[in-house]
């Protein structure tokens, strides 16, 4: 069978494009900078949102929704959000088109445009702070805990399917709380969130920390991100928190009586993640042969193919597959049969690899004379024969053994990909001929992270469980008392 | 306890805006003609959309996502559709912004204009239909059973929360079929899975017919719909289905080669329910104490009050509390055990009732000594007291009890807002004292159609199931073989 797909090996920028087009996942629009996410890819990103969903409201949090338009002036309001966000968006300025009299089709009508053009939301804080000032007066009315389920967009001039699109769906988190500790611990709680449903969930190990002054978000006081590690050794910022101090409120006004009868501004965070995690996803675990998904976020769990010469050969195996299947489902596995007589076997498995379904079955005549059934792991392409029975009580156990040895094989790749660096040449090494993550003392100063930034590499983050040890920065010889993660990113 | 809502008999439309802001469901945004759906009318939102998104899937459809954006000139491809889209909506024409050199603030770069502007979505047949050209080729490809969920956007001049709104969020069915009467037939699954929705987890019974010539979709050959009748006789088009024959795969030239090995264009429908569905839902049921919400849809089925003097008086009220919120839990029910200290019960009780929760117990020193509880409907406002033992039991069945009495409710009062009338003045009789529908003969002509326009109501549907028996227009006097339905309309 002719592999689809362009080796990962000879270019991996090709083999991911061509990886998110074949298996389904998402394509390029009419719309330049926009993709179409295809049902496969629409399935895996509802499996995230419901989890992550989940998550939410075991937090505490409620869902709400805020307009897609955002007045200009409110983008003025915050000094550095406008700097970082106000540049590259869509501009509405005309509510209306009319038929063009002399050349035909249909044209903006000038007499509609608006006193104030609206962006469309890049991110949320300022509309939302904006509505929050008339829901707080008092302590009593905090904390707000909402979330939101959204598209925004964000001009792009080089897209990438998932990685970097104009428009993009995501959630952002926007709570307000009466004092600077509890929305400290909300920014905490919330990246722990991500990073667990990162490891938990997608089978990508992270690690969690702090982003340097530069790299922080638009209008935070600090911005925890959570960082992980595709198989070209380049990062990939997979989740933020930002703890947004009392900015917001400032800008907007938003103020409370707090216990002690005094008006102080609110406190805020904000906190999200994308469909870009969609390619992180694809990017941390697939293979040549195509997607290798971990079984909590696949759409399909297992798949079974019959296979048989003569149709009458299928009934028989028909019947042992349904209850193969009901058993699967009665466990709450997804289970695709494919009796499609369009397709043939192998075509069929090449397809499912393709998609990452992490267990396929197949049964023909001998299997159903024997009482057995041929199972395939998608993870480590392994196969055996097993008896028919109990094979659901099989299944159900190797779906979290797939899970489990999907992050296992992801995080020896990132050992094997982290290494702790002490001199300049050392850092130019890793990044130029190792790949991967490089841990360096850094002495905390914007120079020496320009510095840094000359390579193509950034500070990815400062690590919050990073051990604190004495050490003298790579750039200037000063001393740092903590290594710090740099690595080139998407 | 004073009212806090303009009774309905006043001032109906004051009562709605009243019943939507008091009871947390949305607000008016600081953006024209946009709103803030908050938690309340979202997490309704959340359960409708879950119950509809289980019907289509359990109809064979998936879930995609496509570009907000369209380019303009998609607009102008189905003539029909630009006459009734292209018209009031939100056009892009620039992709930055920059700072206002001379008066502060930030401008749109005039450097950074579109070549060619981008309308917000009011629907999505077009983008849709040029991405569905590159994925059918043959009837193997058929059918394509696609629904999104997703914002969109009509500039209107003249809102009301939920009902009229700028932007709102909807799901839009989008499917390709072989053979017309595929396409046919799934219109009518589609209108009948609306009529299900609105009958069975809403309670509000709808009348399913077909569209007149002048009110179809803008681009259909047929449009299904359901229309429900609110408390102000007034009527609401809940849902509708479009036939749209080849009039998109024509326009945006998707052929397929069909069985016989020929090329044919493909047979299309789409199908959309929005927010304003809510807005029915509210007008359908509600009093003047506030919402009356059906079980199925509501975010809290049961809520539990603790009445106590002494803080003392707590502790046991809280065991017997939790004891029967685990307890219904455990059966699928949604509890929320209330015992904030920053409010007293009668403040609680008002506030539930405002918030539709259809259950409310309340547990005071006495219940805790006999084993009781008090429990209240919101929907008949009934009281009585219960032992708690089995409790759980009993509300589940209550539950139900009030999810078919609110539907009958509505079904009788439609019955009784129903009117056969035979005559130019027993319409307008009815249209101007009664309310409600009238069941008119009516010769199908676009002449006698704009007459009855001419009373400010509408012809709402040609009822599917309506019997078939001779009449006289009761504009023109001519021969007609159906009723159809008139009603004002929201």
């Amino acid at each position: 069978m002719a592999k689809v797909l362009t080796s990962k090996d000879d270019n991996y920028a090709q083999w991911y494009n061509d990886l998110v087009l074949k298996s389904g996942l998402a394509e390029n629009s009419a719309v330049r900078g926009c993709m179409v996410i295809k049902p496969y890819g629409y399935a895996i990103w509802e499996n995230m949102r419901n989890e992550l969903d989940r998550m939410f409201k075991e937090t505490g949090h409620e869902n709400a929704y805020f307009p897609l338009f955002i007045p200009k002036s409110f983008f003025s309001r915050e000094a550095a959000h406008v700097e970082g966000f106000a540049k590259e968006c869509a501009v509405v300025t005309h509510y209306r088109l009319k038929n063009d009299e002399e050349g035909g089709g249909i044209v903006v009508d000038p007499d509609a445009k608006l006193e104030e053009e609206l962006i469309i939301r890049p991110t949320s804080e300022t509309i939302i702070w904006n509505t929050y000032k008339n829901w707080i007066q008092s302590y009593r009315d905090l904390p707000i805990l909402v979330n939101q389920w959204a598209n925004v967009v964000r001009w792009e001039m080089r897209t990438r399917l998932f990685l970097r699109t104009a428009e993009f769906l995501w959630q952002e988190g926007h709570t307000a709380h009466a004092t600077r500790e509890e929305a400290v611990e909300e920014t905490m709680q919330m990246v722990r969130v991500y990073a667990e449903f990162a490891e938990q969930f997608l089978a990508i190990p992270v690690i969690t920390g702090y982003k340097t002054e530069s790299e922080k978000f638009a209008g935070a006081v600090d911005t925890m991100t959570i960082e992980a590690l595709m198989q070209d050794g380049k990062a990939l910022q997979a989740g933020t928190s930002h703890f947004l101090g009392q900015n917001f409120a400032r800008a907007f006004d938003v103020k409370f009586t707090n216990r002690e009868g005094k008006l102080d501004h609110v406190w805020a965070t904000s906190w999200g993640m994308t469909t870009r995690m969609i390619g992180a996803l694809v990017m941390a675990h697939s293979d040549n042969n195509g997607l290798v998904l971990p079984p909590k976020v696949a759409p399909i769990q297992v798949v079974i193919v019959p296979i048989y010469k003569g149709a009458d050969e299928l009934p028989a195996i028909k019947v042992a597959a349904n209850s193969i299947k009901s058993e699967l489902v009665s466990r709450g596995i997804s289970v695709k049969f494919d009796d499609r007589d369009t397709q043939k076997p192998g075509w069929k498995f090449a397809e499912y690899e393709l998609k990452g379904v992490p267990v396929r079955l197949a049964l023909g005549p001998r299997d159903i004379e024997k009482g057995t059934v041929e199972l395939a792991r998608r993870d480590t392409l392994e196969k055996k024969v097993l008896p028919q029975e109990d094979i659901a009580g099989y299944i159900s156990g190797l779906l979290d053994e797939i899970q489990d040895a999907i992050y296992q094989k992801a995080l020896k790749f990132r050992e094997q990909h982290t290494f702790e660096v002490n001199s300049w040449d050392e850092l130019v090494d890793v990044l130029d001929n190792k790949g991967g993550y490089a841990l360096a003392h850094w002495d905390g100063t914007p120079e020496s992270e320009d510095r840094i930034r000359e390579t193509k590499a950034t500070i990815r983050c400062i690590p919050l469980e990073g051990k604190k040890e004495p050490g003298k920065c790579i750039v200037s010889g000063k001393p740092s008392g903590q290594r710090v993660l740099i690595a080139k990113a998407y």
